[in-house]
């Protein structure tokens, strides 16, 4: 398993990223010595993933306070740099009240602990010989270590359960390619890489068992924003009768946003997909609750109706 | 319109191709003078679609026969040279009793012929300001000229029937971000190009009222293979219910072949998709006829059962 420090980390004057836009070919480091280049950062995607980004604004923030910047500013500049992960508000609301390096690493270590957590829970979901496909990373890199939907794989991988993965390319930004590959790689954990156009094919063909992904947002009904193509796959698992399993830390959870139609969806540069055409690149895009199977979070495996699933492992919590 | 000579032609000594490897970027020709040359360049995909390499094949024979070259063995290389396109053994069969320059030639014309007469018909299935979703490239490059699915959107446009096309970008190969989106342009007909894992979302927001593809074979009851991918957009109009239409002249039908699951499904080299990881590339995948609105051939329209009505089709030609 990758160290969660490797991934990012926040030193005295700076915070530390394996730059992800370089893997797997080279691992680089960035370093970022204020807000607005930790934010730079994460519009970027050296950092991606939902957590992974929620704890490097905590860092950002972090570095803020004891540089003595403008906190209001540094907030917003954190806040604005990506609109779909409530990860990024969720972990900037938690440091306004103790913006120290103590809290900031605290946040990063709860959502490892977290990620092993659901990962336990997720794994009962199994059974023996799973043939799993998974979309983008939800892996340690997403989540600042182990990994939500790949921490999942881990685990069934640990306890026998797990007989292959499929790991979908995911264009255009190909994260599944290059970062899921090298983590499922470095696991040693059996994989091959697919067009994501080819999920279906597979599925027609009985070489998958359950669909895994992460999350970006979940709103309070249970609707799931992640990676442009996970609503692509909960379709064609229901037509294929298979199982869709979404998991994510409760810090993915946004009470506040009722339903999925409510969850902002960034449009990046069409120029990721082409250069010499018109082009619509919508990052990401959002999955009924209706077609999930269950929600794990570290709280345990959430199923429908997720409004009062969802809320009570918060109450219970 | 690109013109039919331009995309592929046969000369004195030499079959000469556009190089659709090389294209938006660089308008290049391959020339071959021998049948393995020709071989050589479907298999390398210099020239693609299964009509055009239905075509290729003819040229490619009837330069093998100008040459005095060993005709059996040059059937069984071009013949060999890709296994999905039933075209490309329909072409050769029709090549073996007259295997002249004219012949070749007529072959070409023909193909042509048949795309306007397809996408006059299926132009009538489209409704004023349609939005169509097409994969690949099944327009004049593939078929020799005018194209089969982006041949129905050109007449289609010229009736000011259509409003928008969704160009799936079509990996590996990008011949929808590539290729489509070319041809599109130069008919000056609105397009966006997306990630193909991005088809679903826009179903899903209501912005496509039907999906155009082609076909590499067509068996005796419908079913039907095509780039992979095809088989998830079926699925997925389905669900979304929106018509799913497969634009391919006749000779894309194999009557010798009963069902889609008899249809030998090219498996390309995993280096396509990443050359760092283990990787499953298959070139095609089969779509069951009971997830496709209409068959559309030169011949017209035809619905379910395929069986019947592909075959009443061809008695009645």
């Amino acid at each position: 398993m990758l160290e969660p420090e490797r991934i990012l980390r926040l030193e005295d004057d700076r915070v530390v990223f394996l730059d992800q836009r370089r893997l797997p070919l080279e691992e680089a480091d960035v370093e970022c010595r204020t807000a607005v280049e930790v934010a730079d950062a994460i519009r970027t995607m050296v950092v991606r993933g939902a957590p992974a980004i929620g704890i490097a604004a905590a860092y950002g923030y972090a570095l803020a306070a004891a540089r003595g910047e403008d906190l209001v500013a540094a907030e917003r500049v954190l806040r604005d740099s990506r609109p779909t992960a409530v990860n990024l508000g969720w972990a900037l609301d938690e440091m306004r009240g103790d913006p120290s390096a103590e809290r900031a690493r605290a946040i990063h270590r709860d959502e490892v602990e977290r990620c092993r957590a659901m990962a336990a829970h997720a794994a009962t979901l199994l059974a023996p010989g799973t043939r799993a496909l998974t979309h983008c990373n939800a892996g340690g890199l997403a989540t600042g270590g182990y990994g939500s939907a790949v921490g999942a794989l881990l685990s069934a991988w640990e306890q026998g359960l797990l007989a292959h993965v499929w790991v979908d390319e995911t264009r255009p930004l190909l994260q599944g390619a290059r970062l899921t590959a090298w983590e499922l790689e470095t696991a040693g954990i059996p994989h091959e890489v697919i067009a994501d156009s080819a999920a279906a094919s597979m599925m027609g063909a009985g070489e998958v068992d359950a669909v895994l992904t992460g999350a970006d947002r979940i709103a309070a009904n249970g609707d799931t924003a992640n990676k442009i193509g996970t609503y692509s796959l909960a379709v064609l698992a229901r037509h294929h009768e298979l199982p869709f399993y979404v998991i994510a830390p409760s810090s993915t959870v946004d009470h506040a946003t009722a339903r999925g139609v409510d969850i902002p969806i960034e449009q990046r540069d069409p120029t990721e997909i082409t250069s010499r055409f018109a082009a619509r690149n919508p990052a990401f895009d959002v999955t009924p609750a209706n077609l999930i199977t269950a929600i794990v979070t570290e709280h345990g495996v959430h199923e429908a109706p997720y409004g009062e699933s969802l809320t009570r492992a918060v109450v219970e919590a």
